[in-house]
This record gives C-alpha cells, sequence and structure tokens, in this order.
C-alpha cells in the first residue's frame, strides 16, 4: 500500500538525519501527520489521539508509536519492521492519569536515548503543551531542542515522483472547480452543490482516485465573500450575488488547490474592476517566477503590478504545498510575502492566491504551480477569470 | 447566521464561568474550534493558523482574537460586539519572529488581566507548546492553570435544541450509511463508494442540509478491517471480503456517528459469530443504560454480555458525542470503560462502537444515542446487524 517505493522514504529520512545533524538534534519525535506519513508512509485518521514517529540518528529506520488499535494501521501503510511498530495500551487514551507521552518517553529510555538532545515540533498542531510537559517530566536527563518545522523543510522541494504525484491532483482540481461553477445556481442549495465538489474530490479522474481535502470546500456567499474560511449552509443561492469555491485536488494528500469567483447576474463596477486588476497582477506576477528569484521578490512584483490600482492586499500572496492532511494544505514554511528570502528552486510548488476581501464583497482567483528549471508549469490548466453565470 | 438564541450561548458563557470561578480561574483561553463556536457561534475553517476566545470573570462577552482576514467571519457568525473582535496583522501568520500568543498576550495587559490566575487548553490540539511559552513569557505576573476540558465538560449534557440538531444529524446519518451500503459493490472503485457516502453527508436530506463530519468516511476493506482508521483507495471491492464503514451524519456540526460491516459474499465463520456476539452484546449493554448508572457499570454491562464468548474487546466501547471540528468527534470528557464513574443524566449524548478488529480482519457496528428521563432513545432507526450483500 506504499505510495512510493522504500527507497524514496529512505531517502527522504537521510535528508532528515542530516539537517537534524546540522542542528545538532540526535533524536526527533514528529507528530504533525504529513511528516509521519512523509517519512513512514503512515496514512490513517488517527490524529485525534497522541502518535508520532522517532527518528534517532543510531538506528536506521524510524519508530511509530500509536494507540494500540492503530498499529495494524501502521503495519499496513508503513514499510517498518514489526519490532518499529510500538503501540500504547487504550488506557492511555484522553486519561486523567495516564499520557501517551510517558510511554513515548519509556521507548526513549529502553534505546538508552534519555540522556541526548531531543527535538520536537513545538509549534505543530497534534503536539500540544502537555505533551511537551510529561516528555520533559519523563526524561530530565535530555536535552530538548525545537524541531519545529525540520522535517517541513525537506518537504520543500518535492521529487519527480511527488510532482507526477500534485500533476494527477491537478487533473482532479479541473473536475472538481467545473463541479463547483456548475453546481452554483440561483436556487440551488449551498449544501447541494458542496455535495457535488466533494464528490468530485473524492472520485477523482477515471485513471486516479481523488482523495480527502486538508481544507474541505470552502464556499462564501454573498456578505460572505468579505472573508476567507466560510463554509456551506443550507440556504439557496440568490441572484445578483458573489460565490467564493476555494477548493482543492487532492490525490495521495498530495493538493493542488484552486479558487475561482462566480458572479450570479451582472457583476457590479467594483467586482469587475477588482476582478480585472487581480487577475491582470496575478498574471503578471506568475510571468516574474522562476529559480533563482526570491519569495519577496515575488510578492513585490506583485505590489508592482496592482500599484497603478486602489486594491490593497495586506496579506501574504502565497505559500509552499504540497502533501498534507486537515488542516491545512499550506506546508507552513515559506510564504510570498515581504521578508521571506527564500530563494525558488526546481520542484518546489505553490499555491498563490491573492485574495481580496472588502467590507461587504471580496474576490480570489489562484494559480497552483511548479518551478521548472526556467520558470514555472501550472499543475492545471483553468482560465484565470470572474467567472459570470447570468 | 447564529444557529442558536443569543439566550442559549449566554447561559453556556455563564456555565463556563462558574467552573471557572469553581476552579479558581479568573482569565480562560480556548482554541479548541468546538468550544470556540460554543461559546460565540464562531464558525471558520480558520483553525489551521492560531485564533482563541478569550473569557473573563470580569467581562461578560469573550473575545475572539484571529487573524485578520477572519475578523468577518467573526462579524457574520458570531454574537460578539465588533470592539470584541481582536485580529492580527499577516505578520503574524508562521513567522519565525512574531507568535500570535504575543498579540493575545497583548490583549490581555490592555484588558489589565495580567495578574490574573489564567488557564490555557493544555492539552488540546490547536494550542501547541509554543503557544504557551509565547504567552508565559509575555506574562510573566500571570499565573497559569490547566483549563483543559473545562468548556468540554460544560458541553456533556446537552439542551433541547442541541437535541434536536442531533436528531437531524441521525436523520442524514440514515441516509449516509444507506448511501455507503449502496454503493459498496463488487468492481466498484473504493472511491467512487466514498465520493457518494461524502455527498449525502453534505446534501443531508431535503429539510435539514448536512454539514463536513470531524472526521472523514472511514473505510476498511479486506484485510484492513484488523484496524478501524483508513480511508479509500481507487483499488476495487472484490467478492468474498469485509468492508467497515464508519460514517456520521451531522447537522451544524452536531454528529450521530453511524458503522456498519458488509460482507460481499458469504460471510465466514469467524466473521458470522463475532456479529451475533457483538450486536448481542451491544443491544444487552443498551438495555442497561438509563440515567443513574456510570460509565464503568455500562462497560461492565458490555464485558458480561460477552463474557460466554472468545471475544476481546481492549479498548473502550463509547464516549461522549456533539459538537465538534476536526480530527475528532468524540468530546474527550467521557468514555465507556473501566474507571470511569462518570453517571448517566438526561441529554447526555454517546457513541457506542464495541468495535473488534483481529489479526486479519475485523466488525464493527454501533448506536449513537440520548439519555431519557428513564433510559435512552436512539439519534437513528437503522438496524444493528451485520449487513451481508450476495
Amino acid at each position: 500500500m506504499l505510495s512510493f517505493d522504500i527507497q524514496e522514504y529512505k531517502e527522504r529520512i537521510k535528508k532528515t538525519k542530516k539537517r537534524m545533524e546540522t542542528e545538532g538534534i540526535e533524536v526527533l519525535f514528529i507528530s504533525q501527520p504529513a511528516n509521519m506519513n512523509y517519512l513512514t508512509g503512515y496514512d490513517g485518521w488517527s490524529f485525534y489521539v497522541h502518535q508520532g514517529i522517532i527518528v534517532s540518528l543510531d538506528k536506521e529506520d524510524p519508530i511509530w508509536v500509536g494507540r494500540g488499535m492503530d498499529a495494524n494501521g501502521a503495519r499496513i501503510t508503513t514499510f517498518l519492521k514489526d519490532e518499529d511498530i510500538k503501540a500504547y495500551a487504550d488506557d492511555y487514551v484522553q486519561s486523567k492519569v495516564k499520557h501517551p507521552m510517558q510511554f513515548v518517553a519509556d521507548i526513549i529510555k529502553t534505546k538508552g536515548w534519555d540522556k541526548k538532545t531531543i527535538a520536537v515540533e513545538m509549534d505543530q498542531f497534534y503536539f500540544t503543551h502537555r505533551c511537551y510537559v510529561e516528555l520533559e517530566k519523563a526524561l530530565p536527563q535530555a536535552k530538548f531542542k525545537d524541531g519545529n518545522l525540520l522535517v517541513n523543510m525537506v518537504r520543500l522541494v518535492k521529487s519527480d515522483k511527488e510532482i507526477e504525484f500534485m500533476k494527477r491532483a491537478g487533473e482532479i482540481a479541473v473536475k472538481v472547480i467545473q463541479a463547483g461553477i456548475d453546481s452554483v445556481n440561483i436556487g440551488v442549495r449551498e449544501c447541494d452543490a458542496a455535495a457535488n465538489i466533494s464528490s468530485a474530490q473524492i472520485k477523482g479522474t477515471e485513471k486516479y482516485g481523488g482523495d480527502y481535502p486538508a481544507i474541505v470546500p470552502l464556499m462564501m456567499t454573498g456578505e460572505g465573500t468579505s472573508t476567507p474560511h466560510l463554509t456551506w449552509s443550507d440556504r439557496k443561492f440568490q441572484g445578483n450575488e458573489a460565490v467564493i469555491l476555494e477548493l482543492s485536488g487532492v490525490y495521495k494528500h498530495y493538493h493542488a488547490p484552486v479558487a475561482r469567483t462566480i458572479y450570479l447576474g451582472h457583476p457590479p463596477k467594483l467586482m469587475k474592476e477588482t476582478a480585472d486588476i487581480v487577475t491582470e497582477g496575478l498574471n503578471k506576477t506568475l510571468a516574474f517566477i522562476k529559480p533563482g528569484v526570491s519569495c519577496e521578490e515575488i510578492e513585490a512584483k506583485w505590489r508592482e503590478a496592482i500599484s497603478h490600482s486602489s486594491v490593497v492586499k495586506e496579506s501574504r500572496i502565497g505559500y509552499s504545498i504540497g502533501l498534507n492532511y486537515p488542516p491545512d494544505w499550506g506546508e507552513q514554511t515559506v510564504s510570498l510575502r515581504p521578508g521571506d528570502k527564500m530563494v525558488l528552486e526546481p520542484n518546489m510548488t505553490f499555491h498563490i492566491i491573492p485574495g481580496i476581501w472588502y467590507e461587504k464583497i471580496g474576490f480570489e482567483v489562484d494559480a497552483s504551480i511548479r518551478i521548472t528549471e526556467n520558470g514555472y508549469e501550472s499543475l492545471y490548466d483553468f482560465p484565470i477569470e470572474l467567472v459570470v453565470k447570468n
């Protein structure tokens, strides 16, 4: 059931260990689900209980640690040997007395790693403050370091096989946004349109089945378009309102996000002008993208492209994407914004989404791209424009 | 856009403050999305960045804190006054320098609460270790306490309106499991069946639109039934294999989970026997449930009911359910297992799911129930049995 050759996982572990060495980390405890999947293949919706992967410089393969009932899931979805799958008893789950990190600490002690420099992901969801407290209490001789984003940074440049997966996600993305545009009509319930979108996401193409997105279909209507993260209700679409869809195609947890704005009726002046400025600005920004330019230079290009207009954009215009699990398809590593000096390399992948939210209305359009040897290529082919349905 | 009368939110806040007083907490910072929604109505998929609700004993309404672009979402979905919606600038997002908890601390200082006893949710996802570190650093005179599960405990007993929502979720659950059973057939791709299930979840009934579940459709096939938390692939269903579906109906984030096992062909002896023992055991357990009995007594009843058989069940057989967001529809408060002495009261709601996972095969069947004045009622009506499709 592995998505990649074992060799690719081994290569990822090697790169992770190299970063650990550079940062003076001997043992790394990973709880971010995408990082767990990236290093071992582990794939289960079990991240609502504490679990993780231990990587140690002095051991070839990582150790999976999780709840008893999920151990068979680890056996099925990872390449790990049985002896490297460690499951805790069910009375550790949501207990007032026991905590799964005590079990993790026991493994670390058994392996003789309890005097080492241990890093944890200090600002990743799924690693709570209590996790840290329990580890620190149980391992008084360890030296703790922050391993936040360490594996995320390894994920930044994709392998060719990962790019292939993201292009498949892109093929699915086209079907997903088309399903959305086809379904959003006056008198249709928002939930019925969202149902069609979700169905298209999971069905995928005839050749490649889809996966669940790290962010559910976002659907903003009317005044709701003034903000980006709302979902559907059972209200019906009205005439003369905007509908923003922020969606994604997903293949084996790899994402190709796609967002478009639909106007049901004749778009008002502000909407039309904003759409013109943003699409032109996005196209100019894209034309500038190639290896060697930095993330902040790209954002500056965008800023320059819209400087003649009254459109103001205060938030970042994009971020690194790839493999992910809820709650976010962004990788948290690199953002297209002032101060981010990361220089683009081939096979980095980005979601560029210069969303504009006014007080009563908003506009979103985007591109999901891969950096190539000389420039960029889109992960899918879909017109960058305001969709008008009269 | 509020799901409940403002009065109901005010009542919840009152109960929360009462618990805070009892536990010696003056200020409570809440980041768990369901707790945020429960107290204010806030509803957005924005929990992939740091955000929260501050409840203070000396202030009537809570304060919403989040990212700039989500402030309009707070204005639209909560009952809060504009002055109680505090948004941080975008350069706090996933920054190496700034952290949103510094902004939270600034609000606490401005309000003069920085010398008070402040509680945070120490073991809830979405409150990372770094969150704690930043708050502690910025508020050196505050006394920190653990407010984990404080609001979750307030959520334990549902209002009549909440029960109404859960029954609507139950109506949707019947459509969802039926869509699953209808779609799982030899030669059909798993993803196509999952697409139909997800569509049924979101579509809901004609009267009540569905919502996204806190756990995506879980689908285990063949050997995968030996573990509970896998999802679909684009493989086709085979003859003579088991398929476990663990799903939920959802209405405005309130859940009615439903799990059934399908056998495609003539079930082998182990499957048939396990199904008989578990369904009989579940029915006997349900018959025992009424206000006044404790959670551990219910589990003991289950254990007694299956004691004549070879079936062994090591994990908890159920837990409290209700309002929730990914990654979990369980409330993390109360479990049906040894040692949990919580005594049942009317309008508590539970998911009872005595899943059995052997080395190569598994069986799941469940019930989602509300405790009534004299016993219990199911949130939906669907036969408790192994589904055989020949």
